[in-house]
This record gives structure tokens, C-alpha cells and sequence, in this order.
């Protein structure tokens, strides 16, 4: 067989042919005992996770089987959990929100739909390499997104725990209108759901410390803190079932059907795809740099490694089968992947068998889930959301950096009020312009010579050499259209304010590249340095930069010389 | 009088005051020379693109008036200048021909409107020192668009030339209609037309070498050759008026009304404004970047200089004054500048004698305007624009840059097919975008000690010495959100192919900024390397970046320690 060997770089590669050749036994036990918990912890999850983006819960277990078995032959990370997660079903539910109706067979399809769309999204992102887009979200406008959406999703969930009918379309007015429906709060469901809570509370911050006195090791009082969730689910069911508290008015998730998840097709509808290819491309992004992040993360403590091109093929894999399987947008979650992590999992194989334990729930438990109060789903959804919320980032931020104080707050805001798409187009925006603008003024500083050494540095801020008749310049920005007049404007005052300067030294060791129009500036400056007497020298041209110039007018025209170091140039014209 | 300081630094600056205190008599009679031969030439310029933006001819004149006045008092150059020219007027022909027809009382309402919004754009930008937004505009794009938009214009012309009604939304269309309607050429409008361009590229190209034969002073030769549009017109006019050609199909320009420029206002209509705000921006700062690249390359000619955020508010009030005199958006035109400057303009005083006889001519000048033919008009703009449309573009560009090249082709491309806005708006995302590209994607280069200096270099370009425990990395950009993974990639890489690693130094000569995502991403290298026991050290860091890190948990945290340069940092870990 002979393959072409440009083709094969193209084809996605396979990562489970390198781990599945050395499996052996005692891989098998790790990564069973691992999926056994990671099912449990997924269960209460998915259902809460579905209805969170306005679906039956049952469509929570679909998209928690395929999905992961796409990831464990296609994925890079041994440990990276898939399935819906909080911040991709809050995206999910504002995107189709706007198109149909919730819990309507519509509904349902257009999530299918949506998950498809951005399953092919992430493949031809990972087949086209285009993986570093996903960096322009910087770490700061992320964290405010996931704060924001945080706030948005546990504000969601608290009519249901209060067993009102808020509605709002931004955070303020949701909270307006939870506050004005207090009088008409359901107490049955409001003691069911703050019991669930305050439990849930409890096993995050209680359940361990005191696993640990009962002398259970740390790492598996972790994991059974973990199952906390499946407690509540157990405890409120039955409890639920006994006194038949739903003829009291407490919502409970009702009939679920039993059965493998169904095969299903995406609507082959232009129309509707133009309307969700924002929001769908949003969903990729987002859900691809929370899925890396996690998967470096944990790789890291291993050793390991990412590629993260071949991540979107994986997650993109993952998507697609999601839309075949009726299932939703998935994504690797932080909180599962830790748990996996933490319970010894040791390849993807994990995955697999979690599905398999999905397979199962979904053919012979939702049976018991009939008597389940909605309240204690959305109690597991504001616990496990709370944690996103994190508001240190505006201290650390402001010390930091206005620019990216200024870029969190932005997103925050918008995401809050005007929702999460434009949250994150708003947080990529201004973090850009923000950069732009920098760039667009560099700093530059007249160095001079830190004595007994061939260093130069900012005669500002050290004790060094100068001469009254040569100017060293040092920009720190690399020239472009945006920042080449403002050196254009520094030039000819530091002229204006040196009458006797005869030599004009640019140490170029900051300057990266120069487009055209910055080499038309520098000819600028070259032309108007010669009117005055004045010539124009460079010195610490890097290597990429000196490449381009060579060939050009502005080097042969030069009324100076390029020198290899400042020091030389400075020795020289002395 | 008390006037807070901070007051007066925001209200503009009146240049007037300065040069007005010192004005003799030697500079009036320069003044009113160039002032003299500035007029003849603005009168058939402002006629014929008051044509090309679709309005009546006598709005050309009103729109040479006031203008040049306003920016007599607050512009900085001492020669530009402004008035109607031919980029701009194509821009607004543009922007109203969507909303209006053409030759209608709404049309020029919505042109004076264009003016207004534009004026205070301009201003605006020129209080708020927002002058460099306009350095966006890459030279590449502006080269692109000037001559995307001289073809325009001249295929527009055409058909004036040739008597037909060409339509058509692009060039492309307009070119084929061109080409459809040869066979309805009316003969004496082709000759009349055809003659007359022959007659203009001649005075431009063979005018000259004549009158200096001549034993005319070139200067001189060269301030008559610009007469030649007077020329042909006050030689067809009268050949028309002689064959009465208007009986015989030939189209002349007709009465125009006599008198001062009208008062006038906008239309106070906040839809129409939502329509034009964008068109109006845009030919804000394309009048802007023209105006202040023609003001720049003539002042530094007399060592004067330009102050860009104080020609906004000269461009402001110009424009404003323009639209409240029956105008339309003007800026300052290249030609007519040289045309001054080399005719011996001193102040710009000439600016207000040019307005007076502008005034003169729209008073008495325009009964003999009856018998012009526009097919004379349409010759002096083809004529004047074909010297803006470049093509060597292309070539440097493609020699240069790559990056710059894709610019300049998406700009003239969009331009001509799409249309003056989206091209202009092309041009601008697609520079930006190839830069944030570029940043995205760092160039590091692995360092070695140039034998006999304390210089470091790039190991695959010169002969330079390293040692196995150390590696020296120098990044050639400023670390940030887009590409501060790849750092993290790149020195993975490196650690597992020298094996022998005991410390890695950054040299941060050129990294001029580190926010907080990067910040984040140097962490993580940090730990990661320590995992691995090597130190993580820095050298050459930037004071603007060191007072930032100053404070971070990273320096407090750091493995290894901060060289003030590479030098230091190699001989102390050798």
C-alpha cells in the first residue's frame, strides 16, 4: 500500500493505536474503577446539565455516550472527561432560545443541529491547523466569561429552587424578577432545593475533613466527596416517593424514557444555519480552550501532552456523534476530568467504559428517576457553578494590568447584561484593540552605556555613558503602520532638543519585524536626519528583519552604517 | 482673565495668532501670487468634482470658499490647500447615490449634511487627540485604495467623454457597459472629449520641456503647465459657443446661478445620520491621511512642522463651514498644495486670497461657465486622476512583504468590485488581521556568545558559542495572549532535545510587554521546568516590564533569578 506522504499529515491521527498496544491488566482494573465513579458523578450531571439548556433530561445520558467513546479513540489526553458541561449548555440554551420554543421536538432538533454544526466546525479547525485561533481568547476574558456565566447559570436555577416562574433576558433582569416573585415562593420546593444545597455545600467543604479523621486516604475522600451529588439524588427521590410530596405542588423530572440513545440527523436547513453559525463557532471555541486548558493541565502532572489540533479533530468527532445520537454541544468538563484524573484513570479506555455505564443507566434507571425533584437538579447546577465565580480576578487584573482589568470587566458586563455571545465577542474585541493600542504607542528610550560593561540601557532609569553628539535610540515595539509616525514624531523632537547631535543610532534588538509602511517612515527619517546634517545608523538588526531590508532602497540609500552591536556603533562614531 | 490650565489645552490652538503678528509686505505679494495661480486652478477642479459627486457644478465653488478660510485660521501647514478633491468626492457620490438621486434638491441636502458629520468627526477626533486612529490605515491599503479609486473615477468619466450612459455598481459592470455602448458614441462629444485629454497629457508631459526651452525658470514652466485645464476650458467654451455644438448633442455644463455661496444647514434627521455615520467616518479619515500626508512632505521641505491632532480641528471647521455654505466635504488636495507651495505661498494667508477670488469668480465668473462642455470637465479629472493610480505597488510590495502584498490586493480588489467603503474596510481588517497573525506566531531564535563581545546571536545564523546545561532562548515579540502558548510549546520542545538542561535563560530584549495571560503561561513554564529540575532565568528585562513584574507572584516564585544582562547571566551559570 502506498500512501502519499503530504496526505497521511493531513489525516487525523489515531492516538488509541499507540496506547491500546500496551494495554494490559492492570490498566484494565485502574481505568474500570475510575469510570465506575466518574458514571456516578456524570449521571446527576447530565440530566441537570440538559435541562440547564432547556432538554428533556434523558437527551443529558445520549450525549454522554458517543461523545466519549469519539474522544477515547481520537483524543490526545488520557484523562479528558467529554460530556455537557455548565458554560457550553448556558451557550446552547441562548442560541437556540431565540429559534424555538423550550422542550418542543423543534428544540430538541435544533440542538442537534447546533452540536453537528460545531462538530464540523472543530474538525476542519484541527484539519486546517487553525488551533491558535482559540489564543486570542486571552486567559483574562475567559475567566470573566466563565464568572459571568457562572452568576447567569446559578440566577437561572434559582426560580427553580424557589419554585417560581422568574423570567429575564440579562442577569439584572432576572434577579429583579426573582426578588419581585418572593411572595409567591413554594416553601415544600424551596426546603427541598436549599437542603440539597446547603448538603451539596456541606460534602464540598465538611465531607472531606471529616473523611479524612475516619483515617480514609486524602486522594479517595476527594473522589467520595465527589459523589455527594448522587447522595442528594438518592436521598430527595426517595424521600420524595415516600410522601408523595409531588401532589404538594414539587416539580419532579417525571417519565423519562428507557432505551439506547436514538439515532438522529441534524436539519439540512440553510436558513437555520446562518442564523446559529455564530453562536456555533462561539460554542467550538469556548468549548475547546475549556477542554485544553483541563487537558494540559492534568497532562502536565503526568508528563504528558496535548496537541491541541488534534484535540479539535477529537472534540469536533465527539460533536458530530453527538448530533447522530440525539445527544447536544459537549465538551471536556474540569470537574469530571479531575475526578477521572484523581481515581486513577490511566488511558482513554476510562471513557469507554464510562459509556458503557451510561448505555446502562439509560436502558435500566430512569425508571427511578420518575420521583427526582427538579429542585435538586438545579442544586447540584448552582453548587458546581458557584465554584466558576471568581472575583479575585478583578484585584489581581487591576494590580496587574489596567489593560486586562479593563477587558474582564468589559466581558463580564456585556455578558451579564447583553448575554454570552456578545460577552465573548466584546472580551476578544477589546482585548485586541487594547493591544493594538498599546502597540500603536511603543515605548522609546535613549540609552546609554552601563559603565564596565557593552550594555546599554535607558539613561533614565541607570547611571550611564552618553555623548552630546550621538543620539541611541532604542524603540521597544516592532515597527508597523500603526506606531511608525509616532517614531517619525520622537525623531525629529530628540533633534529639535540635541543641537549638537551629528549621529542618530537606532539599536533595533526590540524590533521584531518592519512592514512598508514603517520602511517608509524610516525613510523619512533618513531623508529629513541627511537635511539636517545628521546621519542614520542601526545597530542590533535581528537576523528575519536584516533579510528584508537587504534588498531594499532604504539600506542602500542609508546615510549610516548597521552595525552588528550597539557597542560597536558607539565606539565607532565616538 | 483667569483660565484653568487644563482648559486651554483642550480648546484648539489658532496657528493665525502666531504667523499673523509677523506678516509684512514681502510675504503678501508671495501670498497673492500663489493665491492668483491657486484660483485659476481650483476653478475647474472644484467644477468638475462637484460633477463627479454627482452635484451641480457651482457647489464645487461653494465649497472653495469658506473652507479655505476656517483652515487659513487653525491648520499648522503653511501651503495646503483644501477644498473639493477627487477620492473624497467619489466617496460621497458613494455614500449619498444610495439614499438620493442624483441632481435633486435631496441629494445636495444630504451632500451639505455629509459635510457637517464629517466636520464634526474631524473635530471631535482632533479635541479628543484621536489623531492616531488614522495610522491604521497601512500605507499599503491607502496606495490600494487611491488607486482602486482612480480607476473608478476615470471609468466613471468615460462616459461622459464618449456621450453614452454607462452604468454600472463596480468598475467591472461599468466597464462592460463602456464597452456595450461604443456603438452609441456621440462622435462630437467623443472628439470634443478626446481632444481635450490628449491636449491635458500634453501640457503635463511635453508643456514643460518646451517653456524651458523656452528659457522660462523651471519652477516657473512648472506652475503654467498646471494651467492647462484653464486652457482647454476657455478653449472649448468658446469653440462650442462659436459651432453652437449644444444644438448638435453635445452637452455643456448650462446656466449656473450667479452669486455668493447660500447659507445652509444639515438635516437634523437622526436616521439619515445613522445611514452616513459610517460613510462619513470613512471619508473623515481618508481626507485626514491625505490632507496630512501632503501637509508633511511639504513642511518638512521648510523645516516646518505639521501637528496632526490640531489638523483635525482646522479639517473640522472646514468642513463644518462648508456644509452651513452650501459645500461639500472637502480636505486638503495634493496638486493644488504643490501648486502652492512651488508658486512661493509663504502663510496661510494665500488660503484667504484664494477664497476671495473663488468668491469673485462664483459672483461674476459663471455666464461664461454656459457654453463648457462636461466632456471638457470629465478630461481634466481623467487626467488628474490616472497619475494617482500605481501599479508599482504591486511589485515593491510583493518584494517587501507578503503581508503588505495581501493587503494591497484585497483593498484594490474590494474596492473596485464592492465598493469605496467595504474596500477601505477590507483593508484596514485585513492589515490588522495579517499583523495579529503575525504576533500570533513569534519568531525564537535558540542564543550563542559571539566569540570576542558580550553580544549574543541567533546559533543558525552566525558562528557563535553555547554550552549543553545552558539554553539561551531570546523571543522576538512582546508576549501575549495569542501567543504566549507557543512560548510554552516552543521551550517543551527544547527541554526534551537537550537533555543535558540545567537552566533555561529568556533574554527579554524583545519583549516589550508581558500581560496577564502570557504572565500566567511564564508560570507555567515555570513549573513545569522545575518539575523537570531546571531553573527557569531571565536576562535584559525592560524596565517598563520589570516594574510590572516587580509585584507578581512570578518573581517571588521563580526558580532562578533576573540578569540585568545575557552576558551575567551565562558566566554566572557556566
Amino acid at each position: 500500500m502506498f500512501q502519499h506522504p503530504n496526505l497521511t499529515k493531513l489525516l487525523p491521527s489515531i492516538p488509541m493505536l499507540e496506547w491500546g498496544r500496551r494495554y494490559d491488566r492492570e490498566t484494565l482494573i485502574s481505568d474500570l474503577v475510575a469510570a465506575l465513579i466518574v458514571t456516578v458523578m456524570l449521571i446527576p450531571q447530565s440530566l441537570a446539565y440538559a435541562l440547564l439548556a432547556g432538554l428533556h433530561p434523558e437527551v443529558g445520558l445520549y450525549a454522554s455516550v458517543a461523545p466519549l467513546v469519539l474522544y477515547a479513540i481520537f483524543g490526545t489526553s488520557r484523562v479528558l472527561a467529554v460530556g455537557p458541561v455548565a458554560v457550553v449548555s448556558l451557550m446552547t440554551a441562548a442560541a437556540i432560545g431565540e429559534h424555538a420554543a423550550i422542550g418542543t421536538p423543534a428544540y430538541w432538533a435544533f440542538a442537534i443541529s447546533l452540536a453537528f454544526m460545531s462538530g464540523v466546525i472543530l474538525l476542519l479547525m484541527g484539519l486546517l491547523r487553525l488551533g491558535f485561533l482559540a489564543y486570542f481568547l486571552s486567559h483574562p476574558v475567559i475567566s470573566g466569561f466563565i464568572s459571568a456565566s457562572g452568576l447567569l447559570i446559578a440566577a437561572s436555577q434559582i426560580k427553580t429552587l424557589m419554585g417560581v416562574n422568574a423570567q429575564g433576558h440579562n442577569f439584572i433582569d432576572l434577579v429583579v424578577s426573582l426578588v419581585q416573585q418572593i411572595p409567591d415562593v413554594h416553601l415544600l420546593t424551596l426546603a427541598v432545593g436549599v437542603g440539597a444545597t446547603g448538603f451539596l455545600f456541606w460534602v464540598r467543604k465538611g465531607l472531606k475533613p471529616l473523611l479524612v479523621r475516619w483515617e480514609f486516604q486524602s486522594r479517595t475522600a476527594d473522589v467520595l466527596a465527589k459523589t455527594g451529588p448522587v447522595a442528594a439524588i438518592v436521598l430527595t427521590t426517595f424521600l420524595t416517593w415516600f410522601f408523595q410530596w409531588q401532589t404538594q405542588g414539587l416539580k419532579i423530572v417525571g417519565a423519562v424514557p428507557q432505551g439506547l440513545p436514538p439515532l438522529t440527523l441534524p436539519i439540512w436547513d440553510l436558513a437555520l444555519w446562518k442564523a446559529l453559525a455564530v453562536p456555533a463557532l462561539l460554542i467550538s471555541v469556548v468549548g475547546f480552550v475549556e477542554s485544553v486548558s483541563v487537558g494540559q493541565t492534568l497532562a502536565a502532572k503526568r508528563r504528558q501532552r496535548i496537541a491541541p489540533n488534534q484535540e479539535l479533530v477529537a472534540l469536533g468527532a465527539s460533536n458530530v456523534s453527538a448530533a447522530l445520537t440525539g445527544g447536544f454541544p459537549v465538551t471536556g468538563g474540569f470537574a469530571r476530568s479531575v475526578v477521572n484524573f484523581d481515581a486513577g484513570a490511566k488511558t482513554p479506555a476510562a471513557g469507554i467504559y464510562t459509556a458503557v455505564g451510561i448505555t446502562l443507566a439509560s436502558l435500566f434507571l430512569t425508571p427511578a428517576l420518575y420521583y427526582l425533584p427538579q429542585a435538586t437538579l438545579s442544586a447540584t447546577i448552582v453548587v458546581a457553578v458557584l465554584s466558576l465565580v471568581d472575583f479575585s480576578i478583578f484585584k489581581k487584573m487591576w494590580r496587574y494590568s489596567k489593560a486586562d482589568f479593563v477587558a474582564v470587566l468589559a466581558t463580564m458586563l456585556v455578558t451579564l447584561t447583553l448575554g454570552v455571545e456578545l460577552g465573548l465577542v466584546t472580551g476578544v474585541g477589546v482585548s485586541l484593540a487594547l493591544y493594538l493600542y498599546r502597540t500603536s504607542r511603543p515605548h522609546i528610550a535613549e540609552v546609554g552605556l552601563v559603565p564596565g560593561t557593552e550594555h546599554f540601557r535607558n539613561i533614565t532609569r541607570h547611571e550611564v555613558g552618553t555623548q552630546p553628539t550621538v543620539l541611541g535610540l532604542r524603540v521597544d515595539e516592532s515597527l508597523y503602520f500603526a506606531n511608525s509616525r509616532v517614531l517619525e514624531d520622537h525623531v525629529n523632537d530628540c533633534v529639535a532638543s540635541h543641537p549638537q547631535l551629528a549621529h542618530v543610532v537606532l539599536q533595533c534588538s526590540a524590533i521584531n519585524s518592519i512592514d512598508a509602511s514603517a520602511l517608509e517612515s524610516l525613510e523619512a527619517i533618513d531623508s529629513r536626519l541627511r537635511d539636517s546634517g545628521i546621519l542614520l545608523h542601526l545597530s542590533e538588526v535581528k537576523g528575519p528583519v536584516m533579510d528584508r531590508l537587504q534588498h531594499t532602497h532604504f539600506l542602500r540609500d542609508l546615510s549610516g552604517k548597521v552595525y552588528l552591536t550597539h557597542f560597536q556603533a558607539i565606539q565607532d562614531l565616538s
